[in-house]
């Protein structure tokens, strides 16, 4: 059961919950970044920790993983949002999105704009009342490409590395 | 059961999870953020929407939301702590830090700053490889407060409110 299907001309992309089978295209897809090189590698003796991952993704119900699936079967694109309950603005919930990627041929598509729209939807049916993500501040592409779906830079990430 | 105690010249504050009686304080310290004016509210008639909001919060086992206690039994700060899991940065589980305030006679008294390396302890016990968090590109203050405490201003944060 797809979460939804998108139509980009005439191919038909289907963005289903991720299945522990998609871990070593996920995997590479995420290693593929340029700004993270070397930090993941898809190579089998890698797989492992990994799998622990998903299945700690997939066994949480306010998580959900999604994988991009190609008219050929290829993994096209993913990402991973996360439902956080919260007592500030009126109690409300948020929808946090993490770990978008999208294949390298399939960038500037449409493709990834189309799984933010239904990331908005998705937070939107979930009762959640702002959806937020972080961006490094090195990727200007993108940075034009969520104000342009409404996303607003008001804010500073940090992070701390253990 | 404490989660753990700071000690602040002669006081000593402790750092508990937060029950359900503690909202409407909880409440009041959120309400007092000077650029939320109006979005929360302790008044009695809006107590039921964050009373729905603290089950959800205390239901989600990835979810700590802390209340901080003043010798005196006053509430004195909270923060939100959620784990998140994920594949990217080796399958590595991120701590988020949200909804982070402290009492304003407390401001600069180093509660906060103790505040966070606690989160930075529990996240790393909790085995996170990073805390991130999101602040308001206007609160200067809290950009210093963060970058003195090690984290690093590297992204962009984004919101779509719905």
């Amino acid at each position: 059961m797809p979460l939804a299907t998108i139509a980009l001309g005439d191919s038909t992309f289907t963005l289903r919950r991720a299945r522990r089978d998609d871990l070593a295209p996920l995997v590479a897809l995420i290693a593929a970044d340029a700004l993270r090189a070397g930090e993941d590698s898809a190579a089998p003796e890698h797989l492992a920790r990994y799998e622990r991952a998903f299945d700690a993704i997939d066994a949480d119900p306010a998580q959900t993983l999604v994988t991009v699936e190609a008219p050929d079967g290829q993994v096209a694109g993913t990402m991973q949002l996360t439902l956080i309950p919260g007592l500030s603005r009126g109690g409300a919930s948020r929808m946090q999105v993490e770990a978008v990627r999208i294949a390298e041929g399939l960038r500037g598509s449409g493709l990834g704009s189309a799984m933010l729209r239904w990331a908005v939807d998705e937070a939107r049916r979930r009762g959640a009342a702002l959806v937020q993500l972080t961006s490094d501040a090195r990727r200007t592409d993108a940075r034009r490409f969520y104000e342009r779906l409404g996303f607003e830079p008001t804010h500073v990430g940090f992070k701390l590395f253990l």
